[in-house]
């Protein structure tokens, strides 16, 4: 697998940009917890707040997709792995 | 709107069944948290990671929704909120 | 199945536009085919009409869905049928 | 644009094959369309042809995807377009 070389890690400013926004959606999903204790919550508020988590992570998979293409696919003719780069990554976005 | 109304509550069953994924959803979320700590993670594990999360937030969304359909939806013609209920959950579907 | 019942059927409205929406649709997928008879059509451009085709197919859905909860799924209690339509629409829902 | 190159074009074994599957998409298309010439259809056999419609699609994209990923992407550092591939990209598979 490719994620074993040390050269493919994911960049260091996307790194910390990436989890800034993951400890935004880790404070939206305690949100939605607390929502959750009260026995009034109304089904549309909950899933209004899922929603918006789930844009919260669409954007952190853009951050981390984007300096992936950028940094390991792009250049990965040079490297020899175009088969295994492509076959990994379009196992991850079937999943968009 | 109809969330103001007592009796538009999520069903209490599906409220606890929610909170104990979404407790699992923030364990989940605390995991990449931590893979990030790392300079070594490798984009395409944080990529499938996240698509892991948001197959969780599919599961709560999705039994939040039924309880919604099943307790408020199926009667709106009864209460006379039709229009209200429909438009309001096109709205949350709209995201999807 | 639901589906049996002369009441359960597509709103006249609601069915005329989706027609008119969906040659449309038909339109813009014949111009894909076009595209696709010329050797020199590059990928990106595919892929975005396609995405737009997808566009227009999320609309006549869309469409077709406000009908169908208005119509008949606002109405289950009254005629009984809320479990069965709450598992039929769970299931179209399912693949968005 | 990277599009005006002639070098950047569909590879000719994935252009045939995805001009198949739409010509198999636009079938279904019409399908549909006769379906709504009815005025008995029901509203949940429309939206589950629709999905059927979006699968056909998604295969399409997915096919030519990986056609791009593999004959362009991969060797954009060596042509030295590095940032225009990506900027591309991400903007298609933002509407997945």
């Amino acid at each position: 697998m490719a994620g074993c070389c040390q050269r493919l890690r994911l960049d260091d400013g996307a790194r910390e940009d990436a989890r800034q926004r993951l400890r935004s959606v880790r404070g939206h999903v305690d949100g939605i917890l607390k929502m959750l204790d009260h026995p009034d919550t109304y089904c549309v508020d909950v899933l209004k707040q899922i929603k918006a988590v789930q844009g919260g992570l669409d954007r952190v998979g853009g951050l981390v997709l984007r300096a992936h293409l950028r940094d390991h696919v792009t250049t990965a003719n040079e490297r020899g792995d175009v088969e295994e780069m492509v076959e990994e990554l379009m196992e991850v976005l079937k999943y968009r």
